[in-house]
């Protein structure tokens, strides 16, 4: 998860000047959650579940789309090899995308890249489900 | 998103020797991206709704979960306050768990810790959801 850390490292520079302080509170358990997030989770059900090329429009359509500034950290992931009952391993695709806040959330939908993917991309799927979560 | 920064950055001390590089990488798309891991995301329904009791014991046995020492971040979340066809806002708790592989799942799923948990909380939903997921 190197590109996680180091782009979050990033976003905040003033941490720079705490690493010497920081690298001693490893094990920390309050620093494994995730605070002042908003977690945006998309799946996708192909049309064409068996289409490489539809698969291969819908990510080259989520790479663009994550160029939308307001996205501080994006994964695109496909299902894992787990299967439980309770398991949904039927989705194609799932875009997991968190922003600062609901205002950033509230913009990337209206971000013209994101109404260009919709355009593009949205008749690929035949269903799409999404989940947004704040902090509890 | 401070926490998630300061663990992640944490956990691989020979960053700290990169800061001075790093700061100045800013901006780069890539790093925005989250490879290599293993995201683990789970719905629970409460049988109860509205009964604050359910939600904190619920709540209560999440923080004692997020104790297994594979996670490497959680986050903890609830519906946000968007409303759109394709958004399910209809669960009541949102446990979003990052792995480093599927064997700390694995090993996530029979940790004693978690077996507690399904133990202690499994009569307070009636409905849950998992979708896990690995890099495309």
């Amino acid at each position: 998860m190197k590109n996680l850390s180091r782009r979050s490292f990033i976003g905040d520079t003033s941490m720079a000047a705490m690493a010497g302080t920081i690298i001693f509170a490893a094990g920390n358990q309050q620093q494994k959650e995730m605070k002042n997030i908003f977690v945006h989770h998309v799946y996708f059900w192909l049309k064409n579940k068996e289409s490489a090329e539809d698969l291969g429009k819908l990510l080259a359509g989520l790479k663009k789309l994550s160029t939308v500034t307001t996205i501080k950290q994006f994964h695109i992931g496909k299902p894992a090899s787990t299967s439980r009952e309770v398991i949904d391993g039927s989705y194609s695709v799932s875009w997991l995308v968190f922003f600062d806040n609901k205002a950033d959330q509230d913009s990337y939908q209206t971000d013209p890249i994101h109404l260009k993917f919709v355009e593009e991309c949205s008749s690929l799927w035949n269903k799409v489900v999404v989940y947004d979560s704040v902090d509890m």
